[in-house]
């Protein structure tokens, strides 16, 4: 990944903020901007980067070997694990008093300790709008981790069958996604069956599905720390005819949906062209969310795709497109794919079927 | 769960305070007042309890169902998706122009959002410190979340092969810990192998640990929305000298350590109690991360047990002992329990044994 030009655009942001400085702390703008692997949720590692284009990552030694075994584009200062790094960038950043800070990632309690000793200005979002234009080496990542999804669901499907709780079709799916190389999971599978479909969330349980029960599947692995995302929604034994023409609504709807996806149209307009199927199927109301989000380093990003999202797409946006109905009582249906947005169109990453298949 | 008590001691907090109520978004702290069932790093539900005890928790339909059907100790409130729970806040909270927030959670972004309506406070953690003393539910989920880890990796260990990639051990504990009941996993597997070992937070990856490689797996599952905690360090293979005595001696340290936990004992004297272990073994200056942490709803909560923590433990504490040496270049080795801390000691909550195994 070009983290030399990532750095170098951030310094200009800087330049037009007027600021001398940026601090990043939040650990999946810090990966995008120099690579370093981190745990989902764990904090500690600081960036900064001046206005004269140095940068510096401030790691404690628990962290100092990975990181300097895989960061090339930014000196790596190393802190015992007793000497903070905040403390250090202290004395690091000592000849800049005016400095931007994601507003977005860090609390208001460690902003007010921040702003003890730094003069601040939110960057506002400045990291993550770099990160919404995907370039060719992280729509790679994306894409197979993607594929990695495709083939274990292949696999997973294929072990599929009645008596299975959600927890063991859970351990079957995520078991292939292992071994065909995840580095980790992009987020908590989700597992729901029958009535529980209508948990959009639903965490796995003990609940076997019944004959003729839909079930809610959305998984995704990482790799090079990109995310994937997938749902598909498997029929264990033959669905009623009512769910059976809803799964054929949410498939036409995403179809649509996905035939609409090109740079320059809106996520309004896309989302409108899936809600219009479902709402001439009479099933409208039942889509009780957005019709997708962007995906990256993190599962849910910018773009957001819904009815107020007037913004319009550009080429190397990466986007889920997931109608999904939910009947309460009776069943949860949901179609997800994940898509590049390209000049004049889209390509799919997904590549398993949206027929419908019952086990 | 006691939510009802919960939210009483949280009405004490707020009329100690002198504010007119508080507002709850952190989804952990929501699932702790509330029960609400959340993805992690999932935001959007937004729990208003006032001084006179009224507690709303606004959701937006996406949610309402499975919400509904599991919280019982507070009036569900939904919003159309269209319709952002913090502007239906406005409404309910109309009569309450001073609040308490969460100063260590929120953005600060929101807050300055927030403060637009409100007079904030900061809240200083008073979830977060409730939260610190488990009760004896809380313990038996935590249990039974270590149990899934004991089995599990029992299993996995009995299929473990030389010629297995870190990926595919990854993959073979977490089938187990699935299908022993796992609703998710409480944090990123780690799988790090020979020199990758020195790593502590390493991924897995296609590495295949060679003869007498040690394997360090840090692993947990989740049930009742209560998290688990364990690391077992595996010889692939006889180890050498070197990696046998430093194996050896991290035992000694987290045994003498263990036996060092008890109410009113600070973190400060624990992690000391297993740190002259192996400053004795001559590896001490490769420990070079705190001993321990709390855990219950998240991975990573209070209190912290390292060489600057001088608060005294106080029964209820779940927390994880779990010394490590990494020695640059050659291997990483870490042994890790969790525990509960009662009057005049701690009860183990791991039953996996510590010897040395090699397959």
């Amino acid at each position: 990944m070009d983290y030399r030009r990532r750095i170098e655009e951030m310094v200009s942001g800087i330049e037009e903020m007027g600021v001398d400085g940026a601090i990043i702390l939040g650990p999946e703008n810090i990966h995008y901007l120099t690579g370093a692997p981190f745990v989902r949720g764990s904090y500690g590692k600081v960036f900064f980067v001046s206005r004269g284009g140095e940068a510096s990552l401030i790691v404690t030694d628990l962290d100092y070997q990975e990181v300097s075994d895989v960061v090339k584009s930014a000196e790596i200062v190393k802190t015992d694990f007793m000497e903070k790094p905040l403390e250090r960038l202290r004395k690091i950043a000592k000849g800049s008093p005016r400095l931007g800070f994601e507003d977005g990632v860090i609390s208001a309690a460690l902003k007010e300790k921040l702003a003890l000793e730094f003069r601040l200005e939110p960057l506002r979002g400045l990291v993550e709008k770099m990160r919404e234009r995907k370039d060719s080496e992280e729509i790679a990542a994306v894409e197979k981790a993607q594929s990695i999804n495709d083939r274990a669901l292949e696999k997973a499907v294929g072990n599929m069958r009645e008596g299975m709780s959600e927890f063991e079709i859970a351990a079957e799916l995520e078991y292939y996604l292992r071994k065909e190389g995840g580095e980790s999971f992009a987020f908590e599978t989700i597992v729901a069956s029958g009535p529980r479909g209508v948990y959009p969330h639903g965490m796995p349980s003990a609940r076997k599905p019944s004959k003729g029960d839909a079930v809610v599947i959305d998984f995704g692995a990482k790799c090079g720390g990109y995310c994937s995302d997938m749902t598909r929604t498997i029929f264990f034994g033959n669905p009623s005819s009512d769910a059976k023409n809803a799964y054929e609504a949410v498939r036409e709807a995403q179809e649509k949906a996905i035939h609409a996806v090109s740079d320059g149209v809106s996520g309004k307009e896309i989302d409108a062209a899936a809600r219009a199927v479902l709402d001439r199927g009479g099933i409208g109301k039942y889509f009780v969310h957005g019709l997708g989000h962007g995906v990256g380093i993190e599962i849910h990003e910018a773009p957001i795709l819904g009815p107020s999202n007037e913004i319009p797409l550009v080429p190397g946006n990466v986007i889920t497109i997931e109608p999904g109905v939910y009947l309460p009582g009776k069943f949860g249906i949901r179609i997800e794919d994940l898509l590049v947005v390209e000049q004049g169109g889209m390509r799919d990453l997904t590549k398993y079927t949206r027929d419908l298949i019952v086990v």
